[in-house]
């Protein structure tokens, strides 16, 4: 007697709730989608967060969208506001700096990556997740002082004092993969994890094309001939 | 010749503006409105700041802004969101504890004072401000992790590596004046600042009088017993 034992089977679901949880802060530029998939390719369980923080655009919204569905992963939008603005990436009237300077541009933002930083460590709190992963890099970046490692050792240190998880002795690390590598290395690695370029979106401006001026367009330009590799985004 | 000489004199806000400034945490509870006081009493120029999170009522809301133009202070409001929820102020299905447990309550929202204090220092960092006050207690508490000196102290050392003004030297204090003060202390203090502890508000309910239940409304009503002062809000 052949008896149907299929629905005897753990349903899908239940093995995948099983692999260990993160959350990955998913900006939808071309470091985080490289961490997201680096990630994925430790076999977690990813939750993928994203801002919309009054930026310029939404085209990277959209990259970081899709790229968490094109992976079955769970994505959550949050919503927030700087009103004090103090940024040419929220202000408009703010004219976005042409090339690299030696000093911190007007692109920085004050305190946001601790803020999503907070909010990433908040969401790992609630469903479960030890880990935290952040795609900033110290070595091909604009200077700002919230992507460097000496912050995000610090930070993690206040965030295990400050929480409910960390005081119980669950710790939550946060992950720079990135950390120490330039864009050459971020782009190869993006590469061989198999990262669609084409779905990630770095310029500041939110036109059609990259406008191949601004700061971040000119590092990942840079990157992306130092790795011999086309951009997909590049007319 | 008595000439009129007062269009000489500096206006006023210059004076104002020239005092150092200060960001306050202002959620128009009992003990953030006696930091305020306190703050006041220090001589700053202060900006309170508010936060809208989704909380179960906008009654302390109502105080902060009342207590911030009764002083003429600027009170700035921010609105953010925790999707996920994962407290009882936060989703009403979860039902508000009635007394204090030895575990952390229900109502800790996780992360929640590390994002108030993260949005001060953004605030801190646009207006030049080097003070941050929050009005946390460690001694008649409930028991969060976010409420404790440990997590200030090592909070403080990280935004000071993660800012733009704390890696120029200009360094970022957080100034918690009552982190070691019992309630009744605190309203002792409240007091000889002349706190109208009638606009402030403590019970998590937001109904027409207090609860005289809730964890806070308990803790509220032991420290005015002890001080020997009459609570405003106790019909």
């Amino acid at each position: 007697m052949n008896a149907d034992t299929s629905f005897k089977k753990k349903p899908k679901h239940k093995k995948i709730s099983s692999r260990a949880k993160a959350v990955v802060l998913l900006s939808g530029g071309l470091d985080s989608a490289t961490t997201f998939y680096y990630a994925l390719s430790k076999g977690y369980d990813i939750f993928c967060l994203s801002f919309d923080y009054g930026q310029r655009h939404k085209k990277e919204l959209n990259c970081a969208r899709y790229l968490a569905s094109l992976n079955n992963s769970k994505w959550q939008l949050v919503r927030i506001s700087f009103p004090w603005k103090g940024s040419s990436l929220l202000d408009k009237r703010i004219k976005l700096p042409q090339s690299g300077k030696k000093d911190i541009p007007n692109t920085y933002v004050p305190s946001r990556n601790i803020i999503f930083l907070t909010y990433a460590v908040s969401y790992a709190e609630v469903i479960g997740a030890d880990k935290v992963f952040i795609g900033v890099n110290q070595i091909d970046y604009s200077g700002y002082p919230d992507c460097r490692s000496s912050f995000l050792s610090a930070f993690e240190a206040a965030v295990n004092k400050g929480t409910k998880r960390g005081i119980n002795g669950k710790k939550i690390s946060i992950l720079s993969p990135l950390i120490r590598k330039n864009k050459k290395d971020i782009i190869n690695m993006g590469s061989k994890l198999g990262v669609p370029f084409q779905h990630t979106w770095s310029c500041y401006k939110g036109e059609r094309f990259l406008c191949g001026k601004c700061d971040s367009c000119l590092i990942r330009e840079k990157g992306f001939t130092a790795a011999g590799i086309k951009d997909p985004l590049k007319r």
